[in-house]
């Protein structure tokens, strides 16, 4: 089998790699059908983010169960599956609190750019569909897998209710899913900030009623100007840079949500800072199982198309490519078929 | 008259100054009946927070109306009132949300170890009780203008909730009004962190169902071993320092709800650090106008009885010798009678 692995600042190499196999009671192989290259993947193809070694890369997942260990039970071959990019039992007290992406037994799945993967804990991770999905709601199902899951977290971690006005700092995928959440959970006032053509007309195909191209203290003046000076009810905040992250907990309202998604990387929040502004504030990798059923639903039904982001589509042993349109913001998610 | 001036670390004069008058038709002066010293009052008294030059000092009162300004129209002269620290006009948008404290208005009340103080925005800041109440009540009248109010925002901010289980980091006064807000919100388990025999008294009878002696690492460590590992639903961070913030957040449960209520000094969150404990954070100043109607209904009607955490009463004239037992740590907090 090939797979993708990342060796250094843009050097991806789909190479061989060894067939996975069962190797615990509670492990499933899948057979993937599609895959992605993610924001994150980028932080370490462009070196932001050390790695110790040749890195094997993908972490989201849809396909057909292939074979399943001795202690699974609810998982079957046969079965067209999704899965988070964070593995979880679905029964220690932080799964049940709903937080499964910090599971007592979590891994971060990391071998999904290719052709078969190993799935641990396959019963908690895993969510199978109820029989197998017509190829053209694929794209979108694979979004529930992490962009989607994401994007749906940044908006209920920053409390949007019906006639919320929210705003979206990033215009990467998972911003652009933060947009389609926010409108599903009844935001009224959608803003997002964009100043890419493309990435803006699909802000608005999926709920943004206002788009803002200007970024830092421009970004937050013109939010205020928006909103009577009060700022937004609930800002989520879709990048992770320290710039992205003041210019959110600056254009939300005394006592507003702000929610955070990207893995920080180099930010701090200066203390006093945070506290005059009142936020609340709540990040983390996202809880994606906890979402899953429903967003498969939402997906099934036809009710949201989050598949729209991806606007590349390349053969996976062309995942160079992938990697190389995103860095250079010439695609917004490539779609990976093996 | 003589009021409260600080005008370097540790020195507190009480000194003629200006009888305060109407300036603005929507001021009220009233006669302070209790007025206390407030642990924040300690940062700058200690030297730890720079002032500019002779600092009028005291933010709590309560006291009966002498004179109002022509514009004032609930507030009348010999009413009993209470105010909080921030003075608000409670029409304003950010009044409107809750967020009394962050006033488009605000002024930070700043004279009131005094024996008259004149309160701006009158209406919006003062609440009236219905008659003049009981003697034996003021004392616990007074904690509602700031220390209950904020002890009772902390545990709000922290979402305490029936059956919760709550760690409050910090014995101060207000740490321990967190403990009884935590109880009357229905907290379940409170763990009042404390190495100080008279406040885990006081605590205890507030409603703590158990003391932690230890700290930083060791305190949560025991937290740990009495959450089976999982951490606390909610933490009320009472103190303001970058090693009880960091002991509150880590005290957490993945995804549990971390509140901090005095002003941080000298802290900062660590983006990545904070990113994957999933923790829910709230800050700021306590917007104890939103809370004052509830609170005092709560004192007039004895279910509560915070006027306990003032174990010293001096005259207001020995002001001086207030500051220096809260600062040795003699007295949890000290009332002072003009």
């Amino acid at each position: 089998m090939k797979g993708t692995v990342l060796y250094g600042p843009r050097d991806i190499r789909f190479e061989d790699r060894e067939m996975p196999r069962i190797e615990q009671p509670t492990d499933a192989v899948i057979r993937i059908t599609l895959t992605c290259v993610c924001g994150s993947d980028l932080w370490p193809y462009r070196g932001l983010q050390p790695i110790k070694g040749p890195q094997p890369m993908g972490h989201e997942y849809c396909g057909v169960v292939e074979e399943v260990g001795s202690a699974v039970k609810t998982v079957k071959p046969g079965q067209f599956v999704i899965g988070s990019f964070a593995t979880s039992d679905n029964t220690c007290p932080n799964c049940l609190y709903g937080y499964q992406s910090a599971c007592v037994q979590r891994e971060f799945v990391s071998r999904a750019q290719a052709p078969i993967l190993r799935v641990p804990l396959a019963d908690g991770t895993l969510v199978a569909t109820p029989g197998m999905p017509s190829e053209d709601l694929m794209p979108s199902l694979l979004a529930t897998s992490d962009v989607l899951g994401t994007g749906w977290f940044a908006a209920d971690a920053a409390n949007v209710k019906r006639g919320s006005t929210v705003v979206v700092v990033g215009d990467g995928a998972v911003g652009l899913l933060g947009v389609l959440s926010a409108k599903q959970m009844g935001g009224e006032r959608i803003i997002a900030m964009s100043r890419h053509p493309k990435r803006q007309e699909l802000a608005r195909e999926f709920g943004a009623t206002d788009i803002v191209a200007e970024r830092g203290e421009a970004g937050v003046e013109r939010i205020l100007e928006m909103t009577r000076g009060v700022g937004a009810d609930s800002v989520l905040e879709c990048v992770g840079t320290q710039e992205s992250m003041t210019q959110a907990i600056q254009s939300a309202r005394k006592g507003g949500h702000v929610s955070y998604v990207g893995v920080p990387h180099g930010v701090a929040f200066k203390g006093e800072e945070l506290f005059f502004t009142l936020v609340h504030l709540q990040g983390g990798p996202a809880p994606v199982r906890r979402y899953l059923p429903k967003l498969i639903d939402l997906v099934l039904s036809q009710k949201i198309h989050p598949g729209k982001v991806f606007d590349l589509t390349l053969p996976l042993q062309e995942v160079a490519e992938a990697y190389r349109a995103m860095d250079e913001r010439r695609a917004i998610k490539a779609l990976l078929r093996p």
